[in-house]
């Protein structure tokens, strides 16, 4: 079958690859109808984290399940389903407290020896307890549904757990650090499943942040660092802000996120912080702040969000503003390091 | 009137200094009962902390309301009170959000132009809204509860704060790093006020792994870095603990909160991080960590507290192991420095 593959920083290429197939009995074969790109793809592509040469690519789809192992009870080959980016047992005390992401038989797809997203099928290991089924079959999905079930397969997520993590809650003020597709579901995320009153987006790109006012943001600040510290607490009649979304991993990013946030106020992050950043802690104890980090366990959201969505009140669709083949794969990953389209989508 | 000084590292005197008095008409003089010497003044005396040659020292202290200004409601000259160790107007936005320390019209008592604890009396700026009355008079207090009264000024109050930012609640498992005064009242707040099940204490000082049992700690563990970490693991069934509370600051001591957090744990950090440690960020988002950091906002919890000591459900004063009068302060300076005492109460 065919399947990216990442060859060197700046090097992506689609190649053959084995075809995916069943090896436990736990697993399932999906047949992928949608993939996508993820802004954490690029920090190899950038050559900023370290990749093996040839290794997959992806951990986003959404498919139809084409194959099961003989232990496998939830699933039906035919049945439309959404994959989190890493599986999980989704029984392990980790699973039952809410954080796969921590799954003792957990993993993330595209790591080395497993299936990654950006190809034409994935074996899921642990199926039961990672797939989520739209639909038996796929009947009754309109595929202009597939871009916001794709969506929840990490960002949509992704965003929504950075608000969790912030503490938004009916009524809250929060400010979304970041403009990518993982700040822009925090906006929605923040307004339309926490039921945020007023949310604040930090984004200086004219494309993003007519997303993030669609989405529900209320004001947009394009100042960073100091400025935009100090633009946030003049909105706030100079208290901050209780929640803050920091959904970059900078260092930069930390600094604005302490800087702008209410004394006794939080911080989600969901921004993977790839570039190591050490967080000076004088500060957050003066402020008293609450700083919660974590990648996203999707599958904890995902039954909610997909209900949401099928039922047309939630729709991350937007956040995909470039569609392409599998075979343009190498157009995808440039289009996003350029930053000419904030999130590719593959078919 | 005599109050303690601060000469230079490792110099501790009392002198002659002017008598507290009412200067702004929100203020009380308070004639000082008790009071004692803080870790955390143990940073200058050290010569880690700077600190004026002939500053004031001392910010816990219970006493007698000597004086009132025009505005002050609340009080009575003759009314026993305790003090938190920072001052604040308890109504504005901070206030009300229950984080005292971040008052806007709030001040540390012993910092440059204001009356320390150790002293004969304290003028005690925005009186109504720093002071806790015990009793109308005196009456009825009995002299033995000065200690465990004493103690809610600082590091009974600050080290439940560390478990409330833990998140502790009924039956939790909870890891107390730190064995001063603050994390064995970090032990009493979980069990006694919180009500949890099991709290390990990290502790390598016998009479203080002592007064940590008697305030409930079930197990101690004297082992530090690497090694207290595999402990605390081996005691939680390789899972960790989902609450820690820091009560050192020190880089150390992070690194433990961080190695022992069970996966989507929550770390209550009230050790004021002098040092300056900065904490690396990748580990707690892997792991899905709530860092939660905060200096004690001592008058949310006073009252509640106080309810408790005169019920006689609740006593913190074993960790006073030292009792001396203010003009040996000096001796008592050493005695803390040297660890040989835990905590020296002054009178």
């Amino acid at each position: 079958m065919r399947a990216a593959l990442y060859v060197s920083a700046g090097n992506v290429v689609v190649g053959e690859v084995p075809d995916a197939s069943i090896s436990a009995p736990t697993d399932a074969v999906v047949r992928v109808l949608r993939s996508c790109i993820c802004g954490s793809d690029l920090w190899s592509y950038r050559g900023i984290v370290e990749r093996a040469a040839g290794s997959r690519l992806g951990h986003e789809f959404i498919g139809v399940v084409e194959a099961i192992g003989a232990e496998v009870t939830t699933l039906r080959p035919g049945d439309l389903v959404v994959a989190p980016f890493q599986w999980s047992d989704n029984t392990c005390p980790a699973c039952l407290d809410g954080i796969q992401t921590s799954c003792q038989n957990g993993g993330t797809f595209g790591a080395p020896g497993t299936d990654g997203g950006q190809g034409e099928a994935v074996r899921v290991p642990r199926a039961d307890g990672t797939l989520v089924a739209v639909a038996e079959g796929t009947s009754g999905v309109q595929p202009s549904l597939y871009p916001a079930l794709l969506a929840t397969s990490d960002v949509m997520a992704t965003g929504l757990h950075g608000a969790v993590l912030a503490g938004v809650s009916e009524g809250s003020t929060v400010a979304v650090i970041g403009d990518g597709a993982v700040g822009l579901c925090a906006v929605l995320g923040a307004v339309s499943v926490l039921g945020a009153e007023r949310v604040i987006l930090l984004s200086r790109h004219a494309d993003r942040s007519a997303i993030g006012r669609s989405f529900g943001a209320s004001e947009v600040i394009a100042e960073r660092g100091e400025a935009g510290i100090a633009a946030v607490r003049e909105l706030t009649g100079g208290l901050g802000v209780r929640h803050v979304v920091e959904a970059v991993g900078t260092k930069q990013s930390w600094e604005m996120a302490v800087g702008m946030a209410r004394d006794g106020g939080s911080i989600g992050a969901v921004g993977v912080p790839h570039t190591a950043p050490e967080l000076p802690l004088f500060q957050p104890f003066i402020h008293h702040l609450s700083i919660n980090l974590g990648i996203a366990p999707v599958r904890r959201y995902l039954p909610d969000l997909m209900t949401r969505i099928m039922g047309g009140t939630l729709n991350p669709g937007p956040v995909f503003d470039a569609s392409m083949g599998l075979e343009e794969v190498a157009r995808g990953y440039a289009a996003m390091d350029s930053r000419t389209a904030i999130k590719v989508m593959l078919s």
